[in-house]
């Protein structure tokens, strides 16, 4: 398993929803900017590999919502990657509410790459995360 | 378990990203709106909940992402819901593209309802949306 | 001046924030996907046209917000287009709230288009959009 | 005229669209971030104001789309903010791209206040931002 990665956010108000808290899919957008954030300290960047026609792509995600994030929240998504079989990599995510330190959300992505025919494979730049973790 | 709901929508092409898909996130935007449509024709106005402070909220997600939809795609999002112990919901949904009717993406959330002070309960109103089924 | 399009749609409660009401940056996606549909009436598709690096971008958007949308609410938004200079067409487009018909947002949407070089010119198809108007 | 409030950014990957680029409606988010990140620096709070029912709302949106934004790119965005008639703030806004210091886009956002009976008015605090400019 890596190392863990951790990415700093603030929540902004357009973010939150009529209930006046962050709106489920938004953790989703969360979780992908830490886990690109974390693939660029690697050296890969999801931009230059989706022109490149190498697809990064989440096949399952799993997320428990144990508590609300609110406007001007402040909080940390944390990374953690193992691998699965031979295509898939597994990201353990976490946000974490800075004021106390609780988790507010725990999540499990499932990701692997495809090329430009669809074909999952497995990059050696993904292989060296892993490894060097 | 309830009889299937089924909502339609079409792929807007704001919601495709980089990669020329939807975004991972957005699917939970149109299972959340097939739900709460589901809801609304049982009776249930989700909006009228929470200016109430009775809070509907999703406690676990989990998406597997089988397809990808992109620009222009028609497809149905269903819902089916099942109570999961004395507090919980769950609804099971599909996202189904019209063009062939595969199924491009399978959902179970898992919900509940928050009163004004933050601890769980399960209305009336819910319960009668699973013996009705 | 071409010929009113129009294209319908409903709230979804994602859409609304905190205020309770949709978001001001969620009306730009719904003029978007109007003009998109509209493009595609008269045959342009805009995610054809991006695979084939041919770029529609807004270059000035304004907008007045009359009135708020909320949860549930039926509105359609309208499209008429007029050409402006040598590489400018302007989308004229109203928000109309279909509970009463009143005008909740008036934009005007200017746009061109650019090529993989990034220049600006004006393909035949969207001249056609205007003299067939 | 008010001092120069910035409030620094990086573009994520998901607020591009499939032309590669920031979708044109994720700018107003970034502007309304901004501007609520003055108003706190002022002490408003934009969710307590809507908590205890006064609503800033936005009733004309100018943008000048000047250069796309890109995947990474870091960018800041300014607010000024000018009294206009007797219940109206305009907020100047820029959004400048750090790697060039290029003005990419370039807004002009007109706000007032209303009350919960939808009235407009204008609070003294919002009389402060301007006065101690």
């Amino acid at each position: 398993m890596s190392a863990v990665f951790t990415h700093r956010f603030k929540v902004r108000d357009y973010e939150c929803d009529m209930q006046g808290v962050v709106n489920n899919s938004v953790y989703q957008n969360y979780l992908e900017h830490a886990r690109h954030e974390y693939l660029l300290s690697k050296g890969v960047s999801f931009a230059e590999w989706t022109a490149a026609d190498i697809h990064l792509v989440v096949v399952r995600a799993e997320l428990d919502y144990l508590k609300p994030l609110m406007s001007g929240d402040g909080f940390d998504v944390t990374v953690r990657v193992v691998k699965e079989g031979r295509l898939r990599l597994v990201f353990q995510q976490d946000i974490i509410r800075l004021a106390d330190g609780v988790t507010v959300v725990k999540a499990r992505i499932v990701g692997t790459a495809l090329k430009a025919n669809k074909r999952p494979y497995f990059p050696d730049a993904l292989n060296a995360l892993v490894e060097q973790a």
